[in-house]
């Protein structure tokens, strides 16, 4: 395997190659771009969280000073219940996205997109959306996921009935899913338990909190040809989204990613660019869209709420005998919540015999949720891992050993099917014990020590990718997929160390959707696996070929060539060799061109694991939580960059501690966020957090996961720091605080009520 | 051969596919760029045509409002005589075209760029160039090219030296390269002959009249890569010629083209980016400079004048037995003048048994000349064939039967070496005979008919395209090559017929150099031939492909795979099959992605030939030649699209006719240009010409030059006009001209002179 020789790169911290365009300002966005004759829209928002729109008047609008176009939602194809956009091996549901978008006979959250319009300047477009006159019947409003599974809950939809292995229910409701899996015999593994723990928890929602608010553009040419500069997680997915949308050939629509300023799952479907492209429509101009900060907390999709119920059954010795949880997920108006991948990973990291777990996928009048990071991971993992902390205190046991004895391990069956190969959980686990992190005892007043440990199954999808030599033996590495996570630097790690060259001597290229092959979105932390997995391939076949011209000149047979050093040489022959550079001017001057492709198509994927130390102190006058240390073993498989590693682990982190202490979307009863400013919707900054302590796991995934055992690492910094911190607090306090954020006040009512 | 089946769009007259891009302005020629923070650059332009430059000031310029940079020569690497710029099998000397771009110690003609400046805004700019302040030593002139190869003539270059046979001369001259040809015995040639007519002619520099005026911007990146957003006709050569000028690795120039608005040649080198490039790299802001009309007249690159003599022996039978001719090519202030291609060219129409072909290229105070379309084989063709006009007057024989006699055939020996495959003129010449346009008499006063034959033998050079299968079954083709002539509509009927599809399923994207393989520049007519067989490659490679994925979802052998009418079988299986939707879909789905290659190095090359038939009314009184009917017979070998063939004639034979009549630099005395204006510079309109009939002949060039048979139909037409306008003229009025153009004046006094 490709990781075990020596690699100048692979394995090294290396500088991040975009790292100069970053800072210099220089690298792209969407808000940076400017066409010729270029418009600037604005969207109109409901000012219900539920209604019918009765009637939308614009002709007042249209003829404001400057404006070009206006739309509303009957300028959107009415996509049927039902219509999907497929691509790869999934599939979304459209006439919801299309509603998110914009809303058609009803607005089901306060802020959804009503109407929009395309002027001059951006001050005339601001101007004119007061006066397009919208006539609503506003409709009682639910919010609480709990309120909406009643049989007498505001419905938010005539046509949602509930999915569940009996079929689809009669009448319709708020529930669109209702989720079981169970296996063994639940009633007598909690019958054979010595001690049951049951909780339960709430955690609200949140945002990806991505620090660049999305702005795209699009300009539909007079033959229909519909080109997008978007701000995408995925080009193909956004391109079959608006195909679908507006019913036009996806080879009719051209998609250019602009540098995505941070994305977290936020940014993988369309969204902003399907106003953009009604707008050109209208008009024949470009028309540009940049949310404001606060359009982005109000209007976009934030990570859905939860409410939850894990009930856990022990013996004395710390074997598990029985889990039993429920998850109510509450992901906006809309259909859609990840339920069914929180659910496995919730219960993978242990075995346990007899289990059930159940999940409902509730609507409320809050806007549609999409993933932040490991979608649906935190909820779950913060409410088995707070039950499975309250089930290691019951049994007077230390929770790193009551984890040892129920953790999965290779070869143990898995709970999506099949066994688990190589998996990191004993590693971390004995990482984390003999760390001083571990070892070394709190002493202050107030401080406790939590642990939690976590998994997240990854993604897997298609990836392609494209190596051109260049005249001067440098090469091009063409991709479909946007940079999120700094991928371009860990491409180009590979491309220079397949083939000996040197970083400078690699350029990565972000192409567009006419330009390259297919390829899956930059989501489930897939990309470096994938993807570089798909590099990999494309370095041995531009080598092979390159061996290939080598032995034509050097008139040997191509299995003596060998490569070292840029130099192609026939093993035996002290004389004649060629250089890269050689070939690359020959290929340019007579020769044929040196283009060669990687692809890869279903890989096996490569689960990651994590577990996270917390010490924190809380100050019970006030009930602050202040976090003294912390530390993430995280376990990569194989890290290509380390530096870019610890940066994921980091932010996850970071943003897992945000979830945790700080972070929610705050309602008034009318479904209007109260909150929707990085004022008050409170995100950690630097001086939040303390120095965040990595620890790179290396259990490598399995050969058929790519050639150097690389698992992917974004994700899963997110998921466990509630569970962790929330098991400090239990530590330091003796409360277990069950809903999230653990705000100071929370705490220090928590404290109050039970007299500590 | 690909030609012989039946096709639905390859030789039917199809409309272009980007014509509703054109006509409604969609289309993004240079000037439609807008960057964000763009500025505009003006250039500063010599006032002397010729002197030494003894000092630039810029500080003043540089410290007036809206300005961000000021250059001059001192801001471009000095490059050492013979420092070369290579792509392909072509190289180009660098020291020369950097000078062109940006005067160093010396200016060589009136308008030569010494400073740029680059502001916010355009007017900033204009003001600000007239605080450059230059100190210039002006240097005697010399402007014609007998003055110039006089011993004591002033000398434009010390470092110039005639390069002839004998080998490099020992002291400089204007005469950079003297070139000759020769065979058999030329005194006993001229002593066989009955009739020897020998005649000199002159022509003037003309411009290649694109309606687009060379607009381009580039920016420099903080890490140093330059994008440059070109006008050009090779973004290959151009990036190669960046890279030399700068002194950067061609990876690190990213070349886009944008639309080209008609370039015939003059579009073929860097001009203006490099100038954007020196500007943005002082200020790291994007800078686009547009050229006004005078700029394009006075300073880009006009084809070549010429002084040439003809000296024609020939037996009384209509034989040709000797030809001497000699070509003086005054290409401005560089070398570099076509002077091989033409020599070969004009002689190439005719077995001539003894004959020596002179050539010299003479440097003068004028603009550095590049290729007008067929280059130098206008006034070439002119020189021979108005002195074949004068033998057949001599001979008392009809022009066709004196060229039937000494016509070339498949098999004769070729000017540069072997032997002719399959040649048109013998079809030509039948053609010719039997149309009206030759049979009919002409009945007027003062009325003459004028015929000429000509010969291009066109270019070859390397071609690479992709073709890549988009999930709903349409096909992007992907090419490095831009489009100057239609070449994306003939593509895409390729496209369209190879694979059974049709025509709204196929686009075609020009792409940049960073996400294509290396395609020479669209010269020499070669697109069609060149890049038609590249993408005929590329059709059979995804067939291939996909037959193959076929095979083996029908489980069946690939060689019993059929694929017709978009659904792929299996022979002698009546069920089950696969549209090619299916295959596309299932690509995009979990497959692997279809991507197809196809590539040309050296395709033999598929010479063109013409003859012009041309009636003419001339009015004494006033000179003035008015064209009466106008007829084109063109071996095309086959006809992609018909409509745009014609086109190409009819375009080809307009610019002939300016060259013919009107068009010539005319400079003063101290070679300041006169009539840089299109008023003054007087191209053809609509009015000027009458319909240009066209007779396309098909002589299918031979296998090796490509599938269809193709040659290229764009440079053929322009070689011809003023050779048979000259003959037509000459058959009016008795009197030949030898000079162009043949103005009103012109003829006028020719006819006084000679008494008619």
């Amino acid at each position: 395997m490709s990781a075990a020789k020596e690699h100048r790169y692979l394995g090294n911290p290396t500088r991040k190659v975009d790292g100069l365009d970053k800072v210099s300002g220089s690298s792209q966005f969407g808000a940076d771009l400017t066409l010729t004759g270029m418009l600037y829209g604005k969207i109109l928002r409901s000012s219900h969280a539920h209604a019918r729109i009765k009637k939308i008047d614009t002709s007042k609008a249209a003829g404001r000073p400057g404006v070009m176009a206006v739309v509303t939602g009957a300028d959107f194809p009415n996509l049927a219940h039902g219509t999907l956009a497929c691509v790869g091996k999934r599939s979304f549901e459209m006439s919801y996205l299309s509603r998110v978008i914009m809303a058609r006979e009803k607005v089901h959250f306060h802020g959804q997109p009503v109407a929009a319009v395309a002027a001059r300047t951006l001050q005339e477009a601001e101007d004119a959306l007061a006066f397009i006159e919208v006539e609503y019947e506003p409709l009682p409003v639910v919010l609480d996921p709990d309120e909406a599974m009643k049989p007498d809950a505001p419905l938010l939809h005539a046509d949602l009935f509930t999915l569940s292995e009996g079929g689809v229910a009669p009448t319709p409701s708020n529930v669109a899913w209702h989720l079981e899996v169970e296996r063994g015999d639940l009633a007598r593994g909690f019958s054979d338990a010595d001690v049951v723990i049951e909780r339960s928890f709430r955690t609200r929602m949140v945002h990806q909190g991505y620090i660049e608010p999305e702005a795209e553009c699009a300009l539909v040419g007079p033959g229909g040809h519909i080109t997008v500069w978007a701000v995408t997680q995925g080009i193909f997915l956004h391109r079959e989204e608006l195909s679908v949308l507006f019913q036009v050939p996806p080879g009719k629509i051209k998609v250019i990613p602009m540098e995505v300023g941070g994305a977290f799952g936020g940014k993988e479907h369309a969204r902003v660019s399907p106003v953009c492209v009604a707008l050109s429509r209208k008009c024949g101009r470009p028309v540009r869209i940049a949310l404001t900060r606060e359009e982005v907390l109000r209007a976009t999709g934030p990570g859905a709420a939860t409410v939850s119920s894990v009930k856990i059954g022990v013996k004395r010795n710390g074997q598990l005998t029985a889990l039993h949880s429920r998850y109510t997920y509450s992901g906006g108006c809309y259909p859609g919540a990840p339920i069914n991948r929180a659910l496995a990973a919730a219960i993978a990291a242990y075995q346990i015999p007899n289990f059930k777990v159940e999940g409902f996928d509730v609507v409320t009048n809050k806007p549609k949720s999409v993933p932040y990071r490991a979608p649906g991971g935190t909820a779950a993992t913060y409410a088995i891992e707070a039950t499975m902390d309250e089930v290691a205190r019951a049994l007077e046991m230390d929770p790193l050993q009551l984890r040892k004895k129920n953790i999965s391990r290779a070869g143990d069956p898995a709970p999506a099917g099949g066994n688990f190969d190589a998996i990191g959980f004993e590693k971390i686990l004995a990482s984390i014990e003999r760390h001083p992190c571990w070892t070394i005892p709190l002493t202050g007043h107030n401080q406790g020590r939590g642990f939690a440990l976590g998994f997240w199954p990854l993604g897997s999808g298609q990836a392609h990718c494209q190596l051109t030599l260049v005249s001067d033996g440098s090469v091009n590495l063409t991709l479909g997929s946007v940079d999120l996570s700094g991928t371009r630097t860990g491409f180009a790690q590979i491309v220079a160390d397949e083939l000996n060259i040197s970083l400078e001597e690699v350029r990565v290229i972000t192409a567009d959707t006419d330009t390259v092959g297919y390829t899956d979105g930059s989501t489930g932390s897939r990309l470096a696996h994938d993807m570089g997995t798909a590099v990999y391939y494309a370095c041995q076949n531009l080598l092979l070929e390159l061996k290939q011209r080598a032995a034509t000149s050097l008139q040997v047979p191509v299995e003596m060539v060998e490569y070292g050093e840029k130099r192609f040489s026939a093993r035996g022959f002290s004389e004649g060799s060629l250089t890269l550079e050689d070939l690359a001017r020959a290929s340019f001057k007579g020769g044929s061109v040196i283009v060669a492709h990687g692809q890869v198509t279903q890989l096996q994927t490569a689960p990651a694991t994590a577990g996270h130390v917390v010490d924190v102190e809380v100050d019970p006058e006030t009930g602050k939580v202040k976090l003294l240390r912390y530390t993430s073993f995280q376990d990569v498989g194989f890290a290509l960059n380390p530096t870019m590693v610890e940066g994921q682990m980091q932010g996850g982190a970071t943003q897992g501690i945000g979830w945790a202490l700080n972070e929610e979307y705050i309602y008034d009863a009318n479904g209007a966020m109260k909150n929707a400013t990085l004022l008050d919707y409170r995100m950690p900054t630097a001086l939040d957090v303390p120095p965040l302590d990595c620890e790179i796991i290396e259990v490598p995934a399995s050969q058929g996961a790519g050639p150097y055992g690389v698992r992917g690492a974004g994700e899963m910094g997110i998921v466990i720091p509630p569970a962790a911190i929330c098991n400090a607090i239990a530590r330091a306090t003796g409360v277990r605080l069950t809903e999230l954020p653990m705000t100071p006040e929370r705490v220090f009512w928590a404290i109050q009520n039970t007299g500590h």
